[in-house]
């Protein structure tokens, strides 16, 4: 029937490496409750005309038809690019049903149609939160949100991922700052700084006089901005003492700082407000996150987001939120790279094989199957009534650690293949070690 | 930004409702594993050139393409419309990486452009296993699946799932029969036999007629067959009791002989033969399988596959498989239903609400929040410094079942909403009853 068509861009993980995406996909979920998110699923496809605005992203989207339609559809749809344009549309659909403020999680895959290389792909998985309010958002879920993130990769931790460095900055402090020392256009600034890491400062002026009309001492006072970088709320006091006044550059510092302050009770070390990051045409209202895996930031931002002021919109009501997404196939372009030193234990969730001794026996190692998985054991019945040897072949090559060899008169009895060790065992009482139960991920 | 754009087919949860369909894909993703399934995750998308097959399908296939694609695209891609194809190309792709035989679960969605009806969409989940062979697949694989799908049943029946019965038939007993009786158009005789519960026995009698050209005396005994029904080993009896022989008619009677057989040791008035079962067009080779609700019939089969010879080719090797396929979204329309009365008792993972006496004490609460997550136990704080009793308000309106108060110095106290109950807590050692940790799915 099928043939083999591998296809660019779209990953797909061998057992083992199944077990680690999937480790790494529970570990988030279950940060993400623990956090107070209500998990979502959003169908995969929108109406293009929700998905296409008019911007960089439209020329990636893939659009969806039937391939043999009658005609022209009446609502073309496409794949969902990202998981923030389907919140938006769920939270119109269904705020009559929902309880604001409302805090989603989901982890699903999005589609976009790039160009593959190292760590983008067509196909990927992401992980996102949201809060999202109806008219007023407190400040405070500004905060909470990178937290919640940081949470999540310091229980990631344990399986071998590095730690990281959340850089925050917020969008009223660079407009207020811009307009305080009489830049007006705002979206050329914000445009010149996201790249100030790629072409280095000096460009960053250039492009800051010829893109927003900035002089010289504009442009010197937005490069001293653009380099202040600080895991401390004390950082204010350098944007103070360039003299700028503005008040949303006020409402800007005021939120960074309660972030900062949070941050170093609830996370030292972890969130550093990075006065350059603007992240790009992204529709961003206040603050705004990037990611770093610290010693792998040519990896690029495993976890981004911001502030919207007016994600979705009911009638005349708007709904604004904060969230951030992270890039759970770019993190395991990270943790599958043999360097990263991170395994599984095995690619199936058995920890036993009953071998079968002869056909007409099969029965009775059906029958310890069940017991041991009545008692919450994985486990597995041998394909066939081949010589023991060849049967703990089975196991080893699948790198399960029992073998169970079922009664008859002188009882059961279950080897450890590691060891060698064959034991006495009863179906109804006998247990595998813990770290032996499931497969576990580990970092060698 | 978004607004509301509602599709039919495309069906979403609202919070409440992702919490019982997290529950049953969790209950059938645990069930796979301890039966030994490996979990894989397959890509969304397949070259159309592997998807369509001038089948029945083919007008169903959502095909995919670049917005803004310069030109045809090399290789059209298109969604999949179930979890077999996607197997066999994975089967394929990686076979020199894969043990066999290999045991494969996925719980995904799929895609279908078919006019959405009760039960039926267009996009929607389903949980398939299969066992695929290298060359050889061993008989007592046909018994495995359709046990480890009656163990996935009878562990939701604690969730108000209704038993199933699994009504199993074999190809090759219908077509050794068939030519048993000199009837050589062995699909018309299938094509027929599909029809026995939409037409009744007068009908099909005339189709075979028509469509097979059988005899009067060829017709009794293809309806006398197809009215066998048993629980028991014994229905061969009443096969040969008709008097037919063929060599394939044995192979088929002696491996549904020995799955009812070890059906009645493990899982006792599930597994039924039901000999008009023909699973219509599919290319099944062996056994086939369907499932259904006991009491809900109406609803379909819940449940099917059966055993392919030939599932995956690479080179000129050809890899046999059976599998069966559960579909979640079907068993979701009936379980959200409201007169299944299966609910959750709530649609946020939160177990407490802590609450914040004034915007100065938020940290207070924060740091109370974090004792709790830390012993694994669900909570936000409050999003704002309201009253008391909006704060209550808050946690009744999303069920969460405790309110925390924090200490000053009368130290911290947690209050039962439900019964009013409030007493002094320590965020180091307080833990809600095990019913209200987390969100639980329950029959009222």
């Amino acid at each position: 029937m099928a043939k083999s068509a591998r296809l660019s861009g779209f990953p797909e993980r061998l057992p083992a490496e199944r077990v680690i995406e999937k480790k790494v996909i529970d570990i988030l979920e279950h940060t993400f409750a623990l956090h107070g998110f209500s998990a979502l699923n959003h169908r995969a496809v929108e109406p293009i005309s929700q998905l296409a605005k008019d911007g960089e992203i439209d020329k990636e989207i893939f659009a969806v038809s039937r391939l043999h339609s009658e005609g022209a559809e009446r609502s073309p749809l496409g794949l969902h690019f990202d998981l923030t344009v389907p919140l938006a549309r769920y939270i119109a659909d269904n705020a009559n049903e929902l309880s604001f403020p409302f805090k989603a999680a989901r982890v699903q895959p999005v589609w976009r149609g790039e160009r593959p290389q190292q760590g983008r792909y067509r196909e990927f998985i992401q992980a996102d939160i949201d809060v999202i309010a109806d008219a007023e958002l407190p400040g405070h879920f500004e905060v909470e949100i990178p937290l919640a993130v940081a949470d999540a990769f310091a229980r990631l931790a344990p399986l071998g991922v590095p730690g990281v460095k959340i850089v925050v900055n917020d969008r009223r402090l660079l407009e207020g700052f811009a307009r305080g020392i009489g830049l007006e256009n705002i979206q050329a600034v914000l445009r010149c700084l996201d790249k100030y890491d790629k072409i280095g400062p000096e460009e960053v002026a250039k492009l800051l006089a010829t893109e927003a009309g900035a002089t010289e001492e504009q442009q010197r006072l937005c490069l001293e901005l653009a380099a202040i970088e600080s895991y401390s709320p004390d950082f204010a006091e350098e944007v103070r003492a360039l003299g700028v006044e503005h008040p949303l550059l006020d409402a800007g510092l005021d939120s960074l700082t309660t972030m900062l302050r949070a941050a170093h009770d609830r996370a030292p070390g972890v969130i550093v407000a990075q006065l350059k990051i603007a992240r790009g045409l992204d529709y961003y209202t206040g603050a705004v996150y990037e990611t770093q895996l610290i010693g792998y930031e040519e990896l690029g931002s495993v976890a981004s987001g911001g502030r919207y002021d007016s994600l979705a919109t009911v009638g005349k009501k708007t709904y604004p939120g904060v969230g951030m997404s992270i890039g759970v196939s770019r993190l395991m372009a990270f943790i599958l790279d043999p360097e990263s030193g991170i395994s599984a234990t095995r690619g199936t969730p058995s920890a036993v094989v009953v071998a079968v001794t002869d056909e007409e026996g099969r029965a009775e190692a059906d029958a310890v199957a069940t017991a041991l998985r009545a008692r919450d054991i994985a486990c597995e019945v041998s394909p066939s009534a081949a010589k023991f040897g060849k049967q703990i072949r089975y196991a080893e090559r699948r790198e399960i650690p029992f073998v169970w060899f079922t009664g008859g008169e002188s009882g059961h009895e279950v080897k450890d293949i590691r060891s060698g060790e064959q034991t006495p065992a009863d179906p109804q009482t006998w247990e595998p070690p813990e770290a032996d139960l499931r497969p576990r991920v580990y970092k060698a």
